[in-house]
């Protein structure tokens, strides 16, 4: 017997009520954790980077998340493929940094060594009958979309065809496959990851914590004005791909499918960039000509986030490190032919979601502290955080399907 | 069935013997930690701040141990309230600062705003059946006793009642309702609470660790000589009221009622006060009219003492953070109307206890490694550690009661 | 019951395969851990310093792992006496510091006070019936081999007797008598003691991760290579009792006994001693008159390791802090006569193992990080890992002994 089928699970699932938050022991309880690892982060489509940041052969970026780590490589046939970043032998890390480049995969230990394609090629003073062929690294799915690189540490992971089809126009609009990647930072919140990816999940608290986000962002206004908003600038715009609604997220998701959901949503009148003057800091993306007050999000699997400006685009995830620790990585990316220096300054494109993504971490440990109360209780959701209730009803199925 | 009817510490309990110190699991065990919280912390009066330190509406202060946190606030009709800090949205702590004033408690999440009472008079965007009157703070019992501040988390508080008639002219004689507080200093101690309470209470170690103090204080002394010391000064003043000796502590306490002790000993002969030179370090308390070369000890439920010199107060509270970590916080009172830099100088003010308590922190932690040995086995008591063995004989019911 | 009899441990141990790496639980779970505690550390000798560290009555120094403190001191008798560094009473540790020298060993807390024989001499206020005699120090038996001392938290300990005879020669060659202690380092690890241990059982990864160590050592060579370089130099000293094969370790060790292992490796020709150039950084050890180009490796116990130069012996200890965490002791002896500054250079003496210690930290922390991962399984082992495969085999079964 898992947890999953625990009689604890159970009674915390059935006295969690619809529209309020999450119990403590959702953010608490070991086993819950380690549940979730099993049921969610080993079996969907994480976001892990993108191909511009391993253009050669034998570049490589390393991709983790509680004990686990990922080697994603480029290999000599030039294809992008991941690998358990563990040795076959007594279990070392072999790539130790976040990113390189090696020709081989050699561990640093007894130097074990892995061709691209995480064959074992080398082992010296083996017995006879040691099979090399049996020990190569354990494989990892892997998948493209518009150059953005998941893995799936899964044996059988969703599939992404619909996904796949459904997202090729979007993908070519912006550009993505020949974006770049400007900047990455990691932020490291003392909280557990859904208190992250919650905070992450609705705009009620935008206007009160973030006043640099709600001066560029209809979605901090109230409901009824957002939406008067972004009718207006989705009317004027029905025919144009780019203003494409497609929603099959969480239990929009068709059966087998990995959920995604894209959607465009308009910025403060004026605004054309999330920037601190909400000018544009990059050369515009893509095949897009013009700016239209507007920004494009797109969600890929229950985890990765990506808003797309007209001139960049930022890449969230959201990680567990432990069941009270997690990371949020954000990337910045821009047109690939865009000249840092030149065509965009590091520290202009990345002011805004830097303060942000500040300001939140601090939110975020506040409400681990609060959670942590044997006072606190769950409380009534506000009809801002909808799209957090989505996830919380996906995410309690998650545990136990 | 919960941890304090449990097999486990039936055992332990049973195992423990009069006079000797306790097994290690009392000073290690999760489950007996848990216990503590539940059955000592969550149920007796804690010594939390004083009505100086928030004189105005809206001021507050917080008080944390363990995981919990609580708000005390000054309410517009000019009360002293307590709430806990814990949004009743999503949880979140409400004020982050160790003090500060706010017109109202409003969450720096989502802006939900309570007013110094603790109602909820501002929620935006919620659902029609929301209730505002529902989701109030939690609220925490609150006494005053001489303006001292007690918070109780439990509903079913014990009753301060006979400790409020007792102790009103000791109250008066002090003037403790109109002291303030100087400065007040947190030393973490990386080790369980008991230790650092049971050090407090005895003086054994006194002569050997606490040079200092024992130049000042009579108590440091062999137990004959401390008692002679002691007999020839109070009965010199046997129907002065600030001689009082008020002994209704831990086991002594009346049913139902909080425990307490008020009692008077000798400094040692040309010392006034508790500083370098035992000369006073401020003006003198309350309705005092000299130096009579005493300091009174004041204790108010199991886990708050007070010293009182003839010119200064020093409040002490030992509080949990985890089963192997703990704060104690000291506390310096003056004289409500003594001046900073003309009547005293916080650092003459504060120089004994400071490097009292910092060689304590030091003991506490060596004490704890060697309890933490398999080797260590409860040691027999001497006779100068009476008062930490009335402790210990109540702290093994409470677990229980 | 205890785990070492658990259904869970036999589980482990029956899932276990001779010629492979040990599988994940044994480096995590910490019911394995205090198994190991229990079975191993406990019941075995550990080599904790050497006379020439405490010359003089009162002299002491300190030995540490886990929770465990011992205190190993010269008594007025002039004998090396160990005793549990936790005091009768409260149970403080006496000694504070690695290495102090105390007329008497008395605790800083309540100031009892032990003779250097372990006895209570001194507690103030103990009440009438209390025996001092029965609150002597907790004794640690103690040998000395070679006037290594060493030390066994058992009252059971294994005989040392063939040890002590067997090696009494070596110890004379060398001088391990008269050495002296010139240096000491200690390397926390935030991995588990065995990966450690694992680590220098074996010189698989020498070739690859010590380029420092292979030009001083033939033992970093295929092992063809090596066997017939030492072969050839051993040939040549057949009879010189140097070159001695004592082999009762692990598996080998007489029933009863502790096991032990001295065998003489040959260095890289050229190379005299363990240094950056090869060339002698110490006056010759005891009786040695010249340097031959080897070097001799004693084991004495299943966690302490000599490595012994013409001109120096280096000590290695590893112990356990707590399940993920462990300490690598290293300690440089030279000729007892030989004066620093002058016959020898510490950065000199100290310079390989310090590089190849701190190199092989990196490489254990990794190993672990690998281990974590619910990938890594049990990998097979090399022809170069035989000695290290000799510990794990003796290992599993010092589990359930």
């Amino acid at each position: 017997m898992t947890f999953s089928n625990s009689a604890k699970l159970n009674k915390l699932l059935a006295a969690q009520q619809h529209g309020f938050s999450l119990a403590q022991d959702f953010y608490k309880d070991i086993d819950v954790y380690h549940t979730e690892i099993n049921q969610i982060f080993l079996k969907h489509w994480l976001y892990a980077g993108h191909v511009s940041q391993i253009p050669n052969t034998g570049d490589y970026i390393t991709f983790e998340f509680d004990t686990e780590s990922v080697i994603i490589v480029r290999t000599a046939q030039g294809e992008v493929k991941a690998h358990m970043n563990v040795c076959r032998h007594r279990g070392s890390r072999i790539c130790l940094e976040k990113s390189g480049s090696q020709k081989a995969l050699t561990c640093p230990y007894h130097a074990w060594s892995y061709d691209l394609d995480g064959e074992l090629i080398s082992a010296r003073n083996m017995p006879d009958d040691f099979v090399p062929s049996d020990n190569g690294l354990h494989k990892v799915n892997i998948t493209l979309i518009g150059g953005l690189v998941f893995v799936c540490l899964s044996k059988d992971p969703p599939s992404i065809d619909s996904l796949q089809k459904e997202l090729e126009q979007i993908v070519d609009i912006f550009g993505i496959n020949s974006m770049k990647l400007a900047e990455q930072k990691s932020y490291r919140i003392p909280a557990n990851w859904k208190l992250a990816v919650e905070n992450y999940q609705e705009c009620y608290h935008c206007a009160n914590s973030h006043q640099e986000f709600a001066k560029i962002h209809a979605m901090a206004k109230p409901p009824k004005l957002f939406q008067k908003a972004k009718t207006d600038y989705c009317e004027a715009n029905q025919n144009d791909p780019k203003f494409a609604e497609l929603n099959h997220y969480f239990d929009l998701a068709e059966q087998g499918q990995e959920g995604f959901q894209y959607d465009r949503n308009p910025l403060i009148r004026g605004a054309q960039s999330g920037s601190l003057s909400g000018k544009p800091v990059a050369p515009l993306l893509g095949s897009l000509q013009n700016y239209d007050g507007g920004a494009s999000e797109l969600m890929v699997g229950p985890l990765s986030y990506f808003l797309i400006y007209d001139d960049h685009m930022i890449g969230y995830r959201f990680l567990p490190i432990s069941v009270d620790e997690c990371i949020c990585v954000v990337s910045w990316f821009v047109n690939g032919s865009a000249v840092q220096g030149e065509d965009y300054q590091l520290d202009e494109l990345t002011w805004l979601w830097n303060v942000t993504t500040l300001a939140d971490k601090k939110i975020i440990m506040n409400n681990q502290k609060g959670v942590n109360s044997r006072f606190y209780q769950p409380g009534r959701l506000s009809e801002m955080e909808t799209f957090q209730q989505s996830f919380l009803d996906w995410y309690l199925k998650a545990l136990v399907k």
